[in-house]
This record gives C-alpha cells, sequence and structure tokens, in this order.
C-alpha cells in the first residue's frame, strides 16, 4: 500500500484509532485546563496555499502549514463546536451509526449556545476535523460523517463482501448476477472485502453507456468490473474504485468522453483528486486509473470525424486552463500533447459517437481494440 | 389495471405489439405512395394547449388534437427521419437491445442527407413517436429508447425477478441481501417481475435517509421496501414504483422535505407527472402515491419549530403558484390548506431535521407514529 488507505487493518481496529485520537486530542484540552493554561487544537490549514502536488504519490496533498484554535473569548463558540462534533464522531462509532453534514448540522439544535446557526459553519468544522483526522490516516467516512450522495451502479466479476449490521453475519453480493439491474455502492465503503477473478476496473462515464455494457455482459468476455460515474465521480464511487484496485490489485481503466470536461474534471478528480480538498485526496484518489479513452487520437483513429462537435469557448478555456496551471497535466507530455491535439482539431467527440458505425461497435471494436493495445492509454 | 401501463402482458406479447404498431404505420404510408397519394402521419399534438389534468385517473393526460405530418417538398427530410427512427426501434426490438436519445442521434450519422445535425432534432422526433406509440399502450421504453440516467437505489423485502439477457436464465435479486448497498434500478424495468411480502413502498427524497433505514434495517421491522428518489424521481424510478405498485398490489408512501419544491415538484412529478410530458404520464406516474410527510402539521405535531428555515422568494412563488394553477393541487381541499398553513407559518422543513431529537428519532419515533395514523397523510 503505497498511497494511504488502510488496507490490511480490520474495521475494529480503525474504528479504535479513530476514539484514541479524538480522546487524545480531547485529554490535550483537559491537561491544559487543568494545568490553567488556555487549550488549543491544532488543525492543518486547508487554503489553497497549503496545497502541493506530489508527482511521486500522483495527488494532491495538504503541506505543513497548521493554524492553532484556542479557546478565547472569540472562539468560545467555535471552539466547543469543534469539541463536540469530535464527541459526536465518538459516539457514532461507538453505536455503528453515522450521520451526514446536514443531520451533524441538524442534531446541534440541542446543543443550547453552541448549535449552528447555518449549515456552511458546521460544514465549515467538519472540513476541520477531516483534515486533523487525515494526518492520523483516518477519512470522514472513519469518522462517521458520511457523504450524502451514493455512489455509482457497479456489475461483472465481483463479489462485494458486506455483513448485516444487526446481526453481524457475512453477506455477499454477487455482482454478475444481478440481471439488467447493478449494485448501488453505499455512502461509506470502508468496511467492505472483494473477490474477483476480473482483470481489470473499467469506469465510465456515462450511464447509458454502463447499461449497454452490462446489458451485453461486456465484463464476462472482457473478465472486468464495470462502474458507473455518472460523470464527476462521488466520494463513494472514487473511494470505492480506489480500495477494489489497491485491495485487488487492479488496473483501473477509464472511458470518457474526448473533451476538456472528461480529461481535467471527470478523469484529473478520479485520478488526483482536487487542490480544494486535498485532505481527502489521500482516500479518494486513484492514482492507479488510466484513461483508456476516447483520445483525440481515437477520433482519428477510429473515423469520429463527422461525429464530433466544435469545441466550445468554455471547452477552451479549460483546456488552456489545463496546459497553463495544471500541476498534474503539466507534469504529464502525452497529456499536453494530447490536449493541444484536440485545440488543433477544434473538436471533441462524445462517448456515445462510436455509435456512428452500429450501437455495439463500441464492444465489437473499439474496446477490444483499445485493451490490445494499453501502451495508446494516456496516463 | 386502471391506470394505463400493461400489466398481464409478457415482454414478447409487448415486443409483437410495438412492431405491429410501427409496421402498420408504415403500410399505411407505402400504400398511399403506391396509389399516388402524398404519405402521411398522424401524430398527437405535444403542446400545453393539448394537455388535460384528468381528475379521475389522477394524472395529466395528451388531449385529442391531432397533427399531420404529411410528405412535401419542405418536409421530406423531417419525414423520413421519422420513419428511420421507427425502423430503428423495429431493429431494436428484433435484437433485443436499445439506445439512449444520445445514441439513436448518431447513430443517423450514417443516414446522407436524412442525418440530425443537432439532438434537439432527433429528440423532438423520438418525442413525437413516442407520443403517438402511447396512443397504443406502448411506452417509449417499448420502443427501446432508454433514458440515460438510472433509476435511484433500492432495498428491503422484495425479490426482483430479471433475466440473464444471454442464456434467458431467470435471474432473482434479494433486495432484502445486499448490505448496506443497495439494488440499482436499471434504466428500463418493463420485462421485471416481483414477490414480496411487503406492505408498502416508502419513497424516500434524500440519498442520507435512505442509506439510514437501509443501514438500520428499517425495512425488516416495518415489512417494506424503500426506494431512494435522490430528488425528483428520474424515469426509470417512477415506472419502477408505478410497475411495483401495480403488480404487487402495494401502496406508496413518500417521505419528502416539507417545502413547496418537495411538494410541487418531487411528489406531484411522482404522483401525476408533468404537462410538459404528457404523453409519458400514463405509463410513469403514480396515481397510488400518498404524502406522508413532512408535512406542514408534522413541524408543530413533532416539534421541529427551530429546526426549521424561512421560506425563501422562490418557496414563496412555487407555493403561490400551485395554489392558482395547479390542476393537481386546486383539486385537492387537503393539498390546499396544508400549502396555505406553510405559507402562513412562514418555514420549511427539511426531513434530516428529526434528527434535533436524535439520529434515529425518524426510526423510533417519527415513521412508526405517522405509519400508525394514515389519515394524517396528504392525497
Amino acid at each position: 500500500m503505497k498511497n494511504g488507505g488502510h488496507d490490511d487493518t480490520t474495521r475494529s481496529d480503525l474504528d479504535k484509532k479513530t476514539i484514541n485520537v479524538i480522546e487524545s486530542i480531547a485529554k490535550q484540552v483537559r491537561a491544559d485546563i487543568d494545568s490553567g493554561e488556555l487549550p488549543n487544537i491544532e488543525l492543518p490549514v486547508r487554503s489553497l496555499d497549503n496545497v502541493k502536488y506530489e508527482e511521486a504519490k500522483g495527488y494532491f496533498e495538504l503541506g505543513s502549514a497548521r493554524k492553532l484554535r484556542t479557546l478565547t473569548v472569540n472562539t468560545a463558540r467555535s471552539f466547543a463546536q469543534t469539541l463536540r462534533v469530535m464527541a459526536t464522531s465518538r459516539t457514532m462509532v461507538q453505536n455503528d451509526d453515522f450521520a451526514t453534514k446536514r443531520e451533524v448540522y441538524y442534531i446541534s439544535k440541542n446543543w443550547g449556545d453552541c448549535r449552528f446557526d447555518e449549515q456552511t459553519e458546521s460544514d465549515a468544522i467538519i472540513d476541520d476535523i477531516e483534515a486533523l483526522a487525515s494526518m492520523h490516516g483516518l477519512s470522514r467516512e472513519q469518522l462517521r460523517v458520511y457523504p450524502e450522495s451514493h455512489g455509482g451502479s457497479v456489475a461483472g466479476r465481483l463479489i462485494v463482501v458486506d455483513r448485516n449490521p444487526a446481526t453481524g453475519d457475512v453477506i455477499e453480493i454477487d455482482c454478475s448476477n444481478l440481471g439488467s439491474g447493478a449494485y448501488s455502492i453505499p455512502r461509506s465503503v470502508e468496511h467492505l472485502s472483494f473477490r474477483t477473478d476480473a482483470r481489470f476496473v473499467l469506469a465510465i462515464e456515462t450511464g447509458g453507456m454502463f447499461q449497454r455494457l452490462n446489458n451485453h455482459r461486456f465484463w464476462e468476455i472482457a473478465r472486468c468490473i464495470i462502474v458507473e460515474m455518472a460523470g464527476v465521480p462521488t466520494r463513494a464511487t472514487r473511494r470505492f474504485i480506489r480500495l477494489l484496485s489497491d485491495k485487488q490489485k487492479l488496473p483501473v481503466y477509464c472511458f470518457v468522453d474526448c473533451d476538456p470536461y472528461g480529461f481535467t474534471n471527470i478523469y484529473r478528480t478520479l485520478k488526483v483528486g482536487s487542490g480544494n480538498a486535498a485532505q481527502i485526496n489521500r482516500f479518494l484518489c486513484v492514482p492507479q486509473a488510466r484513461f483508456l479513452g476516447v483520445t483525440p487520437r481515437d477520433i482519428v483513429d477510429f473515423g469520429l470525424q463527422d461525429a464530433t462537435h466544435p469545441l466550445t469557448a468554455t471547452d477552451i478555456k479549460r483546456a488552456q486552463d489545463a496546459l497553463r496551471n495544471d500541476p498534474f497535466i503539466r507534469a504529464q507530455p502525452e497529456w499536453i500533447a494530447a490536449i493541444k491535439q484536440l485545440l488543433q482539431m477544434g473538436v471533441r467527440a462524445e462517448q456515445q459517437a462510436l455509435a456512428k458505425w452500429g450501437l455495439n461497435y463500441v464492444i465489437d471494436d473499439y474496446l477490444p481494440r483499445k485493451l490490445a493495445d494499453e501502451g495508446s492509454f494516456l496516463p
């Protein structure tokens, strides 16, 4: 395990660690008070100034800058709120429960003067605690604050191993036996384990393409697992792909539209995360991901020219920004060349453009040809 | 079966009917040409002028106005496109395949002068054919044009019966055995059947609430099936709930935020559909749905006053529009009273506001009390 996460640890070990982190911070605060000092909590600075792109690790990471939340007359409320949110996390770990950010906000309504007036206040404090926990190798899901959005859908040669929360009995979900439906990734996946004989994970941008590959059981022939991202992947989808890839040592191939949004928003978010939320990248990004297509070269190689659309002004701006400012793109000569080629061609192509050659050209021709030539993938 | 749909027919019967409808239209066109007349196709008018709210049926329906698409010099292209899209549907039925609207657009790239220049053109023609098919009791999914968005997630006391598209073997998906995950509804559900001992379907607005009820296996105790709508439900979610409710004669209870958006967008779309797409309501709306909560009265009965937010200007406008113009609301004195009460209180409440009394108050108190008093549901 190179890139953070917690592969070989069991759920209860992680729960113990979470409680230890919370209690050690609380004990320090208590000790300060007992010895007559003003207590403080050291928190990572979350602003963009304190984010760096780690080329070796392959993702954006928080730097070493720290801020002190010291108990003063002015900070009494936010200091107390920080402690109460941490106490709420501890209770949720103990009760095997969880809350969304919005629920945490509402829980505070019974905290008297400590209550949050707006959810933006509670969100900011949760983000602070998340950043703090990340320094200890713990994700927000481990603190039991789950995202609102569920993950994408999954089908293919995969057995997800979960448990019945009431009885603790093991539950095995066979993702090759869900018909035209699929497995919907839960909001937290930390407790899942996997069994699979798949050769790779295929992460797909659009729902329609996912349904096509699922109905035609592409995953059976290609021996893979397919995951629907439905645009920029949610936290749960990213964490699921990351854990699955780490635990099963599976490569991850991305099948996305050929446009600047697909490259720099969807794919880049999956692979390296974002600078805006660097505290979470070590858990959520998938550095092992590669870009299968649609590449600018595919437009030529697969004769899609008359199924393209002109780049919009937004597309062009996004591409130029990436070339100028995106540390991930700038570190990859192949991406620089691909984006320059797209700008020069002046067009974009959706993954559905392959339907020009027939609905199942993507299954019968495109994907087999691409998979036989991994060297053509972008990094 | 009162409200459209096709309960007792098998998949292949419906496929035959679809092909018959397409071929009978084509034969008429051919007969016109052979007899030297200008061929034409009669299509329902889809504008709002031709939509009426059927109180007895409980949904918005297309009226009797028809337009003729006649072959002339000016209409040659759209006439030919209409026929080619219908031919594409026939081929997809025959091959047990499907396409999204976007894929239909791309397929046309090989149609020479018939090709669509923009997806809006192909979408309009697909909507016309959908309206035509609806007159014969056939949904767009039956024409094999599937939506892009998947359905919501499902868990609970339900076995979904699907089949392996390659072998035809029956596949049974036990939605009570998916752990913290769920069953992701596929884009078309026409071929599904069900087995269940549930007493009702609970349709839930937010993903976080769905995860809470799923993790705590609320569906086990309450003997129900829970469905995540994640905001305004998609086509697939609506059709799934409708078919499940029709086939298993299950009531549908909606658990939604207490605000005008929840009432008039989320709940109303599920129950009566929309005027803008009246050709699809007979398949997609769920007239048997009732509104469990959160009702304006719940804010008082469950002491949520200090966990509310003031109504925004948009909320107020939406509520007033509903009282003035929405035929569904205007036909229901209880809804009129509820919306007036909300306007008078001047606040809205999210379903998460119940967390004020503890994270699982919703499971231990709110839902049991509401379910014991169905008379308090709104129509």
